[in-house]
């Protein structure tokens, strides 16, 4: 009897966490298991902001694939995939294909640009390790060529957040603790540097307890943020960006570096698979499968559950993507041994802590407020969680936050 | 009776030594010493091209110009000086005038581009920390940027070097030694890097033992750069440069970064001050005094000191500006206690070593040829040197060039 094939896309959080329980679930003679990521590499989503702001090097975001999965039970193929034929059952990779008998998809998440001219192309987004890095070195060499030029430009110095949602909060956060260290390397008055978050919502961090909210901007702005709450930015160009002031009016805000956060949506290939689905998310059932099909799950930043207390749905978070690929490894791992029966997911939202720099942070956990170090210790706690739970304690130890007295 | 001012434009090589020396030869009841420049630091010139490479800090090639003067003796002003009124004997800056009664000038070289077109724009030069910083930050930014576009352009990891001339060879060394570094940081195979050396003239190095010169090359060549001697760059442009090829033909060859290190002039100053000059350098008198000045000395790059041996002009070097520093104090010093009998300058040579990166030089050292560890030894010894002559031992230690084992 030939062996089942499963095949997972994608070495994110839910990615991983799907193989890693995958294979202790079965045995290398119950099925095939088979992971395609881009890189060889796995890194922290959650922690991108940091190595974009320049305050953690990206070597500390990343670790290799292999050093998590058993390559015994799973093997690994470094590709690109672009499509599903769910007909076909078969994954067409960029060079090549894989046919699977269950597929999981877990592929993450892109830039949300909500159709405003110029942010593909004239703004960052801080989606990937290479981007991380592009963010970084932009803005360090505006700060190294501003020291230079002879008639200088004071928008070189100047950096927008688009979007004070969790990402551009956690960034700005960073931005904090980074631009003294950036002003100290290159001989450049503070002074001259603006940061601007520029949020279309009536609030920052939507969603969030209010007087968290105050907290985190009153923080941020001791750090010298400035924050334009209410306002749309219109379009970015090669100098910067245009925002609505008032009904009619426009500003133009010049900015040598303009840092899109202010929306995801999921993963290219699930419209190129022709999946129903909302900006790229799929309002999966019960069990995490795409609507029909019994043999495609699909977690993360790709899956859409409804949060039926509010009848929204759950924002993608690390958290989710985990809890989904433990669930779905539970359940493909039942298929496999001739279990039919599938467990439901039900997301136990365990809390959230948004950081603003190394040294402070908000959040609810278990449902009580935090701010200040100890929310910072938290969200410390939090990240080094995701890592124990894929790599258990040789890779938190190794790539965990910690600080030693 | 009041006091005699004696001002020195420039803190680096020449002009600390300059007032270095002066300070321990004069008493403050015998004159007023007053030191201007640009910036509050003094930076080691033969040091940048590691800067601009990116293999040392560029904190590690500069110390504070007040952490070796004594200010009892000696007023320190931060201005850049635009002319020399030697009529009114004044010193017109940016900001103000400074009136002397003897003055040093000894302000070093800027870039000699030789009217190539699009040099002064399309290309770095190794002048300052300000700029080693900027080239530094710019080649990391392509090699970032690189990663990250979709239609790669692979100029961006192409890095013209014009000039294979001391400073040439000596960055080249230190790319050498980083581009391995860069492509494990930015995750790109080496292969991709192309370092070429562009240099007009008929051999690399010249004026060193062609001997010297082909083991220099040889090691260039094993870390990967591409020699075109004998090519004259024609033209630099945003995409690279031109080089001639053949009698008619022109070869282009794009590049994202060109460093222009072939040639230095002496600062502007000397043409805005109207000093009977070849390319901004003044050919001075036995005691080093501009042609018909009494109290005019010129030091450093700005002078021009004819080597009897071959009839022609000594290159500047730190070497030689430090020499000429010494003596200048000297003089100075005696013409203030009215000791009217100037000595007269000869310059010592004591050899010259041209670094290839961190573990290897080749070198003329007391007319004993030297090359690798040897030769890259004696090259920190000679580093360390000018900081034990102007600063002491405390700055040697604080600032110096050492591996403890």
């Amino acid at each position: 009897m030939k062996r089942p094939k499963i095949v997972v896309l994608g070495a994110g959080y839910g990615g991983l966490m799907t193989v890693t329980r995958l294979q202790k679930q079965l045995s290398s003679n119950e099925a095939d298991i088979v992971l395609v990521n881009k890189n060889d590499y796995h890194y922290e989503t959650t922690w991108l902001h940091e190595a974009s702001a320049g305050t953690l090097h990206h070597d500390k975001v990343r670790y290799d694939v292999s050093s998590v999965i058993d390559s015994g039970k799973v093997q690994f193929v470094q590709a690109t995939a672009l499509k599903v034929d769910h007909n076909a059952k078969k994954v067409i990779l960029e060079d090549g294909e894989l046919d699977y008998d269950y597929l999981v998809v877990a592929l993450g998440a892109a830039p949300e640009t909500f159709g405003i001219q110029g942010l593909d192309k004239y703004a960052f987004s801080i989606v990937n390790v290479d981007a991380a890095r592009q963010i970084r070195e932009h803005i360090e060499y505006q700060f190294a060529t501003y020291k230079v030029e002879e008639d200088k430009k004071p928008e070189r110095l100047t950096i927008v957040v688009g979007g004070a949602g969790f990402t551009g909060i956690e960034f700005l956060g960073e931005l904090g603790n980074r631009i003294p260290e950036l002003c100290k390397e290159y001989d450049i008055d503070q002074e001259l540097v603006r940061v601007i978050c520029v949020e279309a919502a009536p609030s920052a961090l939507p969603g969030f307890d209010p007087e968290l909210v105050k907290y985190a901007m009153a923080h941020l702005e001791k750090k010298g943020v400035e924050f334009m709450i209410g306002t749309a930015i219109k379009e970015a160009t090669p100098e910067g960006i245009k925002v609505a002031k008032g009904e009619d009016e426009i500003e133009e805000i010049k900015a040598a570096t303009v840092v899109w956060a202010a929306g995801v949506r999921g993963n290219p290939i699930i419209e190129a698979s022709e999946f129903e689905n909302m900006r790229g998310r799929v309002k999966v059932d019960a069990n995490l499968r795409a609507p029909g099909l019994s043999d495609v799950f699909i977690i993360g930043d790709c899956s859409l559950v409804i949060n039926e207390e509010i009848n929204r749905p759950y924002p993608p978070t690390a958290q989710i993507a985990m809890q989904q690929g433990e669930l779905v490894a539970k359940n493909i791992a039942n298929l496999v041994k001739g279990n039919t029966h599938l467990e439901t997911f039900v997301f136990d939202n365990k809390g959230t802590v948004c950081s603003l720099g190394h040294d402070d942070a908000i959040g609810v956990v278990f449902g009580k407020k935090v701010t200040g170090t100890t929310a910072s210790f938290m969200k410390k706690m939090v990240d080094n969680r995701a890592l124990l739970m894929v790599g258990g304690v040789g890779l938190t130890l190794k790539k965990g936050k910690f600080k030693f007295f």
